[in-house]
């Protein structure tokens, strides 16, 4: 069939909106787990103000001391031009802004239109590119807002052309809330790819309703080869009434591989990964995979 | 878009392997929560030994008590002739019967070779004919077997064209243990179509892995229109290790309304219902639209 990219955003989105705060160690660990069950591609943290987001403050120190693997891109999120200064000065090469498809959920969540965030973005990936950085832009709220509902397909291929002009070079398409159902995919995917290219688009979704993966095999049916997964689930939006669930990592892998899809990554080896965070974080990870497997080898014993 | 036919399994598939006993009223409320909602097709029960399902011992006081609303098809599970007895006495006028498409399996869930048990499903449906019933046939392991891995589709097949031949009317495809993938869809379904048709064939997905509902979209893409789920997503299977999660009817209409199908089902009478049966069995139902919504609600509050 075909290779997927699956980029691994559990050690940022999953982790950031953490309550108690998450040893470096168990992150670092968590981090060299994934790598090591072959993800080329992981959101490794944020630098974001400390004061907004205290779950990510050892961003710096994360990159610090991740001994990096040729290949691998290790993903800053970066808000502003400041959290630029902090991944240039800690070599990060790679790097996602954000912004969303419905204005509501954009002020809300970050207190900016939309088109004001993507002016500091533009700010951003200049000096980025004169970096050589590659860039990754988040897209929220494509498939609908907590506040506004429905949120037109044409608005989202219009927020991603204006990011692919600003040279963005990746687009992550996102089910912020998981209120997707399966219908929607291909026309937002192909009004988003005529602004870019189909290539460039990856598609973000969660799990709240149970729709996640039925919204990637749309996904694949349109012709998507990139998709954003959580390893074990881990995370949700803070903002948004009710959601939970990044599509875990293991359920995305195990319906891949199922069908016969190359991705390059270990699921057993991901599962180990997701048991170590579970363990730093002493609960139970949603992915619906990881529970099938743990009560097996609970009855096996 | 289309009419789905949902089958509601909640009472019967869902509840029969609970450890403790669940209140007969609750399962009269439960029921009638369902039917409220407009569930038109529910297993209410099993008339199988109470020796072997204690859970379902009840049976018979739950079909002498049920107010039966004209058009809906309460279906009894019926393992043998002294079961069918049990039905017609209490005026069932619909059943189900079962064989699976693994050898292995079926030994060891009901100690019979997949041939015996078709022997025994031709009396009993015999003379559930001549009683003008109506008769669902369950073919479990479709999609993987716990014992023997890969079912071969062609194999579905050949049970279904017994099944057929022997007069059931509608076949229900199962995915027991959860292990299924949408790629496998089409041929299982192609296939059993050519032994029966088309409009006779039911799917029946666990989420177990999380792919219940993608393959429920491939199911949709391949013409079948009928559906099961199990309210809250209660219940598993107790011979397949690590089995959990029967597609929950909550996440089934979410994604099919979502879509544009109609079902006659009204969703939050559906969470109403859930509600209840999960107060009384005293713990949360694992459907992932459920928990969304009473996350939602304790965020209102």
């Amino acid at each position: 069939m075909s290779q997927i990219i699956v980029t691994e955003v559990g050690p940022r989105d999953g982790l950031q909106n953490e309550k108690g705060l998450v040893p470096t160690e168990a992150k670092l660990a968590f981090l060299e787990g994934l790598i090591d069950a072959g993800v080329t591609r992981v959101e490794a943290g944020s630098f974001v103000s400390p004061k907004w987001v205290p779950a990510m403050a050892d961003t710096p120190e994360i990159f610090q001391r991740l001994k990096r693997k040729p290949g691998v891109k290790y993903i800053a999120l970066v808000p502003n031009l400041r959290g630029l200064e902090g991944a240039l000065a800690l070599q990060v090469t790679d790097i996602a802004v954000f912004t969303a498809a419905s204005e509501t959920f954009n002020k809300k969540n970050i207190n900016m239109s939309i088109g004001e965030s993507l002016a500091g973005i533009r700010e951003v990936a200049r000096i980025a590119k004169q970096n050589g950085m590659w860039i990754r832009g988040y897209i929220s709220t494509c498939f609908g807002c907590p506040y506004e509902g429905k949120v037109p397909p044409a608005k989202v291929a219009e927020v991603a052309g204006q990011l692919a002009e600003i040279g963005v070079d990746e687009l992550s398409i996102g089910d912020t809330i998981g209120v997707a159902t399966p219908n929607q995919v291909p026309e937002i995917v192909g009004l988003a790819a005529e602004r870019t290219s189909l290539e460039n688009i990856a598609l973000h979704f969660h799990d709240t309703r149970g729709t996640a993966l039925a919204n990637v095999l749309a996904g694949l049916e349109a012709g998507v080869r990139k998709f954003d997964s959580s390893a074990g689930g881990l995370g949700g939006c803070p903002y948004a009434p009710g959601a939970s669930g990044n599509l875990a990592t293991e359920d995305l892998l195990y319906m891949l591989h199922g069908m016969g899809h190359e991705t390059g990554i270990d699921l057993d080896k991901v599962v180990a990964a997701s048991r170590g965070i579970a363990d730093a974080l002493g609960r139970a990870m949603p992915s619906r995979y990881l529970q099938a497997h743990l009560a097996q080898c609970a009855r096996k014993a």
